[in-house]
């Protein structure tokens, strides 16, 4: 079954759950219409199911490689690309000064999504350079920005992020990588970096590292940090790459999956650099783009498991095997393959919308500055990112399952979503950083944007109730839990909150997917496939909360009672 | 972190949890005494650790190939191979009158799952070959018997199962594989099998195929099923493998994992075939060897998890990143990664600890004949099997993330693992099979076989209420969760249990689980790390079968309330 586009999903989503109108209604968003909206879904919906969808398999099949120090991109990935590039789609949000289409993020997650789910790996190329392209519009000097944007926002270039050292993983305060001024504003570069997604790019006319560095005076730690912006190419004042700069790909990593995408080991020799922003603010320019740069990561895995579940779902209605009792004659009508289809069905939706809802979320503090819609993008970006990877796993090893022994088959390409997505967990901060935020970070404000979230959903299904009275209650419920929860944790010990993080980010999830899905039972009137895969989410896959705020009550000591000998014992 | 056999694990669940003393107690297996085990146990780990652990990555580099119309295995394999099969490991349960060692399953469990951690390619190979020698134990002529039986039990030949075919997976009554009479009083079996594992070996002078067939005379569906035995070189009386058969590997499969072991698409153009049992009679006797292959295949999933356990930890332990509040400088310090760390020890023990009471099961069985260890080992068989793998599964993607970005490459061996035990919740049956069989088959003895376990595990939380009364009291109160949704499914019609089952069987194991845990914690007096993980496991782990069990009541209606559009849409 091909890639489809599930264009009338995000539209629901948009009109009835999130509040795009919100978005659209502020001066900033005020070009985004319906139309257009509608319009942008359709056209990006038609690239990924022919353009982007092609070109998955050959990614895994014909992997980046490294040959005489270049690197040479999967067959068809640089026409894919152009296409990517001039339907504007790399600067869907970008400032329109700079040629960008100043679109809000809502759209472009949605957008994202679906490019993910139809080639992950190439996905990446265009992700990371709209980081790149945030983070300059918010630091960069005027110069840099005209100099590099146009390029960037084209697509013509693509942009890269260079944190992570052998040494310095999550832990990007431990970096050694150094930078010394060269006298004429300009830097000189020296390290190696790691897990450098699209290092190079042989369809890319340039590609520009943002570099964590320390300057000679910086301080030890994430304060001593400064970012540069290192061109492969120097570009002369009018943005024609001339001069090599004194940096290369060491090596591209074998790895699990996107082999379609060159994960590089760069080395930096010197290489001319420009400070972006202030000396030693590094960290926070690098804070200013990560939270959408998490939930990207997030709707990457939410793309991967609705990739997965398309292609199970293809497969169960077409395979036949043994008597069935349902209406397609198919093993779909078997009751646990049904199960199966339906839990994966019904987790997509809900870290859809957890997504989608947190993208709509940093729409209103770009458009509006308020603080709590600042705080509500901060508090929904970990559970976006950890929830929305976690789905993308679990879908795509649910979706092996479904095929039975043709899952393990690579010529399937079930087992390819798999091994794709796995690393979606990991990067961009592992999902138990992200639940190191939530507990931590998140809640440094006393449990004020959790406690109004769960306000409104508790609202929200308090006028649900005589509607969907089981539902309602379910929900209600589930809201009640989390809330003690978050008491509990508030008062508890940093230790013992970390301990619980996990397993409270997860049962968080699931309540707002429960949130979500009564909502979307109601908005169609309770009566409909909406109405009945919310039950089956409400009834099935929520009452995992209780077990899991339980279990994120324990505290920490319990986790040091086996000494290291003991575990290993 | 080279592989550490975890002898002493075993040791103690064989004297403390699953009453080995009982097994060689019998007259059957009463030389299997405890100086036998313990040597029996350090022997096999020595190998494991030595011969097996080395070659494992060399399977995932080196996959098996065929060239020329020959299968040629990874380098290293056939040397390790021949240690196996001189130690006797092939024929450790087999009959000793055919040059077998009379063994209990509890030890070869054990075994099997200790080269299951080593290498679960290569460990492939005997496997298939012990179900080939029980099968011919059972069914076979005693002329069969005499000319198979040595060289199968000496690992000189090994011995393959030929099941599926591409239209007839799950359901092999759909097999259109033909067997007609030559006259002679062997038969010329014509068809195609697929998914055959180790199909071809260079290091075995002869490849034993059990393959199922249909005599012309056969009814449709399962009851007309003959099973024959059909030699790659057929061997003269004195067993000397001499002129080629007439069936060929057409081609082997890329998977996802498992790459050193070489699944075959087997063609049989006619090829000499002897029948193996009564006409009719094929699927009875691959049935008795089921049992026994399916806690096989658990035991892969939990071996397969205890070598991504120990790499997980060794990397842990080693790792250092971010400050740490814990004892060893390491990120085994971080709360979440302690979590993850026992959550997987703690998984893993109830794994193996089920799987071994399964195989107790089995013997006393054996021994016995008594109808009530024949009812235990079958009731136990689809949990040992499913929840086995999916805990080599879930562990080996735990030890994916505690890696972080090193885990998704591919050097680091993490995601071997990941990649190889992935198969093993398919074959031998899906885990959605196995649940059906654990909802319907067994339970169609009115729930007794059930009832008789729950009243054990109850007397012992009992039992165990005034040393640990918490973790007996929640022990207690899910064996009732247990009790009570098993009524309940007693009383709903086929296909509301179906709906159910998947999560009906995770339940059931997280209650073993807890169980067994609790007898660790008993028999270690209470205080001490078997105890700390007990505690772990019950108040963290356990605590989820209330909703398992909620969700398995909910009936198969709302299964089939969104159609086959609606499930695209």
């Amino acid at each position: 079954m091909p890639y489809r586009a599930p264009v009338s999903d995000y539209q629901f989503i948009f009109d009835h759950l999130v509040g795009l109108s919100d978005v659209t209604a502020t001066e900033r968003f005020s070009d985004t219409t319906p139309d257009v909206v509608g319009a942008i879904l359709n056209e990006a919906g038609r690239l990924c199911e022919e353009v982007l969808a092609p070109v998955q398999r050959a990614g895994d099949l014909h992997p980046a490689v490294l040959e005489n120090g270049n690197v040479r991109t999967t067959p068809g990935y640089a026409e894919a690309y152009a296409q990517i590039a001039e339907g504007g789609w790399v600067g869907m949000t970008a400032d329109p000064e700079y040629g960008g289409m100043g679109l809000p993020a809502s759209l472009n997650a949605a957008v994202y999504e679906m490019m993910s789910a139809s080639c992950l790996s190439l996905q990446l190329n265009p992700l990371l350079t709209q980081g790149q392209i945030e983070a300059l519009e918010h630091h960069a000097s005027d110069e840099l920005k005209a100099l590099y944007l146009p390029k960037l926002i084209s697509g013509e270039w693509n942009g890269t992020m260079n944190l992570t050292e052998p040494q310095a993983g999550s832990d990007v305060g431990a970096l050694s990588t150094q930078a010394v001024a060269n006298g004429d504003g300009t830097y000189a570069v020296t390290g190696q970096k790691i897990f450098i997604t699209w290092g190079e790019s042989d369809f890319n006319a340039n590609t520009c590292h943002l570099v964590l560095a320390r300057l000679p005076d910086g301080a030890p730690g994430t304060r001593g940090i400064s970012l540069f912006i290192v061109p492969r190419f120097i570009p002369d004042e009018n943005g024609v790459p001339g001069v090599a700069n004194t940096l290369k790909v060491v090596s591209l990593e074998h790895k699990l999956g996107l082999h379609g995408s060159p994960t590089a080991v760069m080395q930096f020799d010197g290489a001319q650099g420009w400070l972006v922003g202030e000396p030693h603010k590094g960290m926070a320019a690098m804070f200013t783009m990560m939270n959408n740069a998490r939930l990207g990561v997030g709707l990457q895995g939410v793309g991967a498991a609705e990739g997965a579940y398309q292609q199970a779902l293809g497969y169960a209605l077409e395979r036949k095997q043994g008597k069935t009792v349902g209406p397609d004659g198919t093993i779909s009508d078997h009751a646990d393959v049904r199960r199966m289809l339906l839990t994966m069905k019904a987790e997509i939706f809900a870290a859809r919308a957890i997504g989608l809802a947190n993208a709509a979320a940093i729409d209103m503090a770009t458009a509006t500055s308020a603080p709590e819609w600042v705080a509500r993008a901060g508090l929904l970006t970990p559970i976006s990112k950890a929830y929305g990877t976690d789905t993308g796993i679990n879908v795509a090893s649910t979706g092996v399952q479904v095929h039975g022994g043709m899952g393990f088959i690579e010529e399937t390409g079930a087992a390819q979503f798999m091994r794709d997505v796995r690393v979606t967990a990991i990067y961009e901060g592992t999902n138990g950083i992200q639940a190191a935020d939530l507990v931590g970070r998140k809640l440094a404000d006393g449990g004020e944007a959790v406690f109004r979230l769960l306000d409104e959903i508790e609202t929200a299904a308090e006028a649900a109730r005589t509607a969907q009275p089981d539902l309602a209650g379910m929900v209600w419920s589930s809201a009640e839990n989390l809330r003690d929860r978050t008491e509990a944790l508030l008062n508890a010990e940093m230790n013992d909150r970390m301990a619980g993080s996990v397993p409270y980010l997860r049962g968080f999830a699931l309540v707002l997917g429960g949130h979500y899905h009564l909502a979307a039972a109601m908005a169609e009137g309770g009566d409909g496939p909406r109405t009945s895969l919310a039950s089956f989410f409400i009834r099935r896959l929520l009452p995992e909360n209780t077990a899991l705020f339980q279990h994120a009550g324990e505290g920490a000591d319990d986790l040091y009672a086996l000494n290291a000998d003991e575990l290993a014992a």
